[in-house]
């Protein structure tokens, strides 16, 4: 289908947002009129450019206050009107949306709306224009579409139509099912926006909140399957009002928007398959992780740590200074190639999927960026993408040790460990990105965002989701850390990292301590407490508290886990998940960070 | 009073909270339950810690969820009960705050919660302990003071009564009347939060967006009258959760919030005049601007405008590198002083008052940092505060000319010239600070909040608030710049800028233009749609296109004003209003924002 966006979803000057629309593939956008207004460049130079860069202009967008008033205000209504049909008619552009009324309205009136867009319809035919009317979810009289088209229809005009946004419908719970009693032809525009589950005043969360679909709770392929089946034939059109893409790389923000349809377009397929909407390809969740990579210039700190965890060195990469070592079906690379300057921190994973090829046609269909690695012959060409926040994402087939480890030379044979595999992967994300990546990890890998918490650390909050896989093989934390610590490269506040599944925490926490691994130091408070907390033995707990173990409980079982000290950007955490466990012990990690901070030499102030 | 804060409002470990709260001069902290636990020292450290800065322990915060529970669930409150109050001896503290149960609740009976307390208290008093119960705004079935109180009534124990907070009753529009029916010795202890004017979930709203007493739109002052009234002698004491505070500097952050008690003190001895607060010297809001200064390494470029405009040269200071413009009542003040490799900004500006010394007494009483200006003999030693965005705030005796002009040397005389006085002092605030700004500026110089509104600029949203007199003789727009241009140092978004009203503003812009001041460049779009918003006649739209002057309109009157160029961070504005105009002509910034962006060389990407 036709794709368009709304100039408003992106940052910079209207030329800005015109190149990045079409650079990202958008068939057309939506004039947001205070763009038009800040920009320089005259309506037919808008126009010229628009053409240069094959992108129409879809929708004028908007005229508020339209319909619902008195006399005197329609007058100044209808002159107001005039100057903007003209202005669209120096433009090319052929339909303009008018929101119901927010403002001005006195009268509440199905026929007087209808008559009064009546006469809009009759002043915008004869510039060749038509009205698309929509329903504001914070319209003073008219807050349903339902209702919207009830007028459109009393109006009864060739020229006035509806336009339908997911926001203003889902945003109230009302049922989108009635769309499809609406004749495509009389649905002039289809805005979508999905959104965050915020409680607040429905005007500020579409104001300041709205996400691309896919990165919130609302049900956009549902809904955009209704607009579909009444046979709406315009474009898919984003018109994303959000404080963050407001302000960030307008190209980037395009590009991800453009995926956010494209992934859309297969979701509606799926849900309702309808013809006419391209697929992706279709695929399994990932079954684990392949593998984790630390990148630094001199990785020897981390190999301590996975020697004295009980890791076996599987030896170095025939053609690059990389290191691989393994513990059960964990396997963490250390790359020291182009890594000048670098403190350890976590560059890539792998993904053990079940078919690679049809992996690597879906990110092609996605338009997702490729990671580049050089590799020489005889060696395993991986794919890879590059993941918002700059995190390479490989995959492999699944299924026994790939074939890849076979480039690791010098290695030592396997010992037996009581690690059984990476349990998760924890990702710190820079504020601008988190959302682009609950789109990203979905769309390309088939991971589920599964909730999300504040952490109190002592620098601020951390705002953590959690992305997954239905049966737990991939998890994947995504924490965003105070703003001041991003703004100034503080430490502490969210750091990146490794968990390894094992069991028999216990024992491996001392013999690990034995071989000398630093673990964090966890405060005796935190043990008192635990005591206070739970009905534990009371040696039991003393164990724990001898072995800096933390301790959570959920309906189905109980967490153990332990911390290494942070090297770099990056630190261990083994874990024990008995009687299906199933979070990440989120009630630890405010005391974890604490102790970070203190490793760290306290927090500066 | 007594003061306290809870340590959860302020950063860092717990530790660095109760060396903060010591500096700042509170008698007691408020004890936050995680802070303790996430600590490495002992409860016999931290107890001798605040022996030793003086602090008292004055609440341990929170028990949750300990009444309305059945039997086998108030079986485990107990058991948790008596590990916190042994903890609690070990710490010598003996007041802890229980909450209304918001998560296990499961009977709505006021006896059932009464009779719980009451053997919670029998518990408690064993260890020498009081329990405060506390109304959560979200209890499940106690979520009003009223209601707490009925339950502390019938529990009848010597060791329960209850806690106010003035976030769970104002934010739920409860009247606080009903407190002064509490026996004050029955109020064991006082929680005071101010909080933004948001519509949002109240968990939500509680939990990060607390503010200090002055800071928000609650009425703080009339609340604690009503407590003070019912015999209340325990602390004033703060809890405010709010995202940003968790971030800043403890030591910052106490300090401004020991002031805002201060400020509270007063406020409520204003209003209910009660025995025993300390009261601040009584101000009257500034008369008007005095001067407003500009640094830089070099000021010529800024010279060579104010000349344009019509500004006279009133020479260079006897002793230091600083020179004086003027205009009408206008003075700019030009710093070359310490200012290597610094670009123009408003470094300081200074208020025209009725009575200096109390102005300074004022300060001292508040505890406001003092500015440092080196002064030699003879001249007049100006008093200043440092401004939480660090601009420096002078003030000087209303009426004529100021004395410090006489040591301006080699001036020229003065021009007759259209411009009046500075309108208005526009600041661009660091996100962190931007909330104690709103408190430092009413509690210091007696301005008052008048509302706020989002900018768009090309950049991201601009957050505006007003500070103001209530005769508008003087106005400070403080202005918060979308994150990403703060954290990276983007150029636009917000900048500082000096506003001049003038009369004949149309005569101005045409004459400064025949001088060769640098008039920022409005777009053709905006005067096409200006004729389209207003009717005005076209000659006139005409002739404010051709000069680069923006139009607003209010109830009251019209607002017409043209920008120079920015230099450095600085530019100026020219601004007539007529009929009373009291805005901004805040529909008019982002147009302003994209021009200077432009004029910048566009938005970097």
């Amino acid at each position: 289908m036709k794709t368009s966006i709304a100039t408003v979803c992106l940052s910079g000057t209207l030329r800005d947002k015109l190149v990045a629309a079409a650079r990202a593939g958008f068939d057309g956008v939506e004039l947001f009129e205070p763009d038009l207004i800040a920009a320089p460049e005259s309506p037919e130079e808008i126009r010229a450019l628009a053409d240069r860069l094959a992108l129409t202009l879809d929708l004028y967008q908007p005229m508020r206050d339209v319909e619902g008033v008195d006399e005197a205000e329609f007058a100044r209504v209808l002159r107001r009107a005039e100057a903007k049909f003209a202005l669209m008619r120096r433009m090319g552009m052929d339909l303009v949306l008018c929101c119901s009324n927010a403002g001005t309205a006195t009268v509440d009136d199905d026929e007087v709306s209808a008559a009064q867009l009546r006469v809009l319809g009759d002043l915008a035919a004869g510039y060749g224009i038509r009205i698309a009317y929509e329903a504001l979810a914070w319209g003073r009289f008219v807050d349903d579409y339902r209702r919207a088209w009830r007028i459109v229809q009393r109006a009864d005009h060739p020229a006035v139509g509806v336009c339908l946004d997911s926001f203003h419908v889902l945003s109230r719970g009302h049922d989108p099912a009635a769309i499809e009693a609406i004749p495509g032809e009389k649905i002039f525009f289809l805005q979508l926006a999905d959104a965050p589950d915020l409680s607040m005043d429905v005007l500020s969360w579409s104001r300041h909140h709205r996400l691309f679909p896919g990165e919130g709770v609302f049900d956009l392929a549902g809904f955009t399957a209704h607009v579909l089946r009444a046979g709406y034939t315009g474009p898919l059109s984003l018109e994303v009002f959000n404080d963050t893409f407001r302000q960030t790389d307008p190209a980037r923000t395009a590009a991800h928007a453009r995926r956010s349809l494209r992934w859309l377009e297969d979701a509606v397929t799926a849900r309702a398959g309808l013809p006419g909407l391209e697929r992706l390809p279709a695929l399994d969740p990932p079954r684990g992780f392949d593998f984790v990579e630390v990148t630094a210039e001199d990785t020897s700190p981390i190999e301590r740590m996975l020697q004295q965890a009980g890791f076996t060195p599987r030896g170095r990469h025939r053609t690059k200074p990389v290191a691989l070592w393994s513990a059960g079906r964990a396997r963490i690379v250390l790359n020291e190639q182009h890594a000048r300057d670098l403190a350890p921190h976590l560059s890539a994973f792998g993904l053990a999927v079940d078919d690679p090829a049809r992996q690597s046609e879906r990110v092609r269909a996605l338009g997702v960026p490729a990671a580049y690695r050089r590799t020489y012959a005889h060696e395993e060409l991986l794919p890879a993408v590059v993941a918002p926040d700059g995190t390479e994402v490989y995959w492999a087939v699944a299924g026994g040790e790939p074939a890849w480890v076979s480039e690791f030379e010098h290695g030592e044979p396997v010992r037996e460990a009581p690690i059984e595999a990476v349990d998760h992967v924890s990702l710190t994300q820079p504020w601008q990105v988190v959302d682009e990546s609950m789109l990203f990890y979905p769309a390309v890998f088939g991971l589920s965002s599964a909730g999300g918490t504040d952490v109190a650390s002592p620098r601020g909050l951390v705002q953590s989701r959690v992305l997954r896989t239905p049966d737990g093989a991939v998890r994947v934390p995504l924490n965003v850390a105070p703003p001041i610590v991003a703004e100034r490269g503080l430490p502490g506040g969210a750091s990146q990292h490794v968990a390894l599944r094992c069991h028999g925490v216990l024992a491996l926490a001392h013999a690990a301590r034995g071989r000398g691994l630093p673990v964090l130091p966890i405060p005796g408070n935190y043990y008192d407490d635990l005591a206070a907390r739970f009905d534990l033995p009371a040696g039991f707990v003393e164990r724990l508290r001898g072995l800096d173990i933390v301790y959570d409980r959920d309906e189905a079982g109980e967490y153990l886990n332990f911390y290494t000290e942070t090297v770099g950007q990056v630190f261990f955490e083994f874990v024990e998940r008995i009687d299906g466990y199933d979070g990440f012990g989120a009630g630890n990690a405010p005391v974890r960070m604490a102790a970070q901070g203190a490793a760290a030499g306290g927090v500066p102030s």
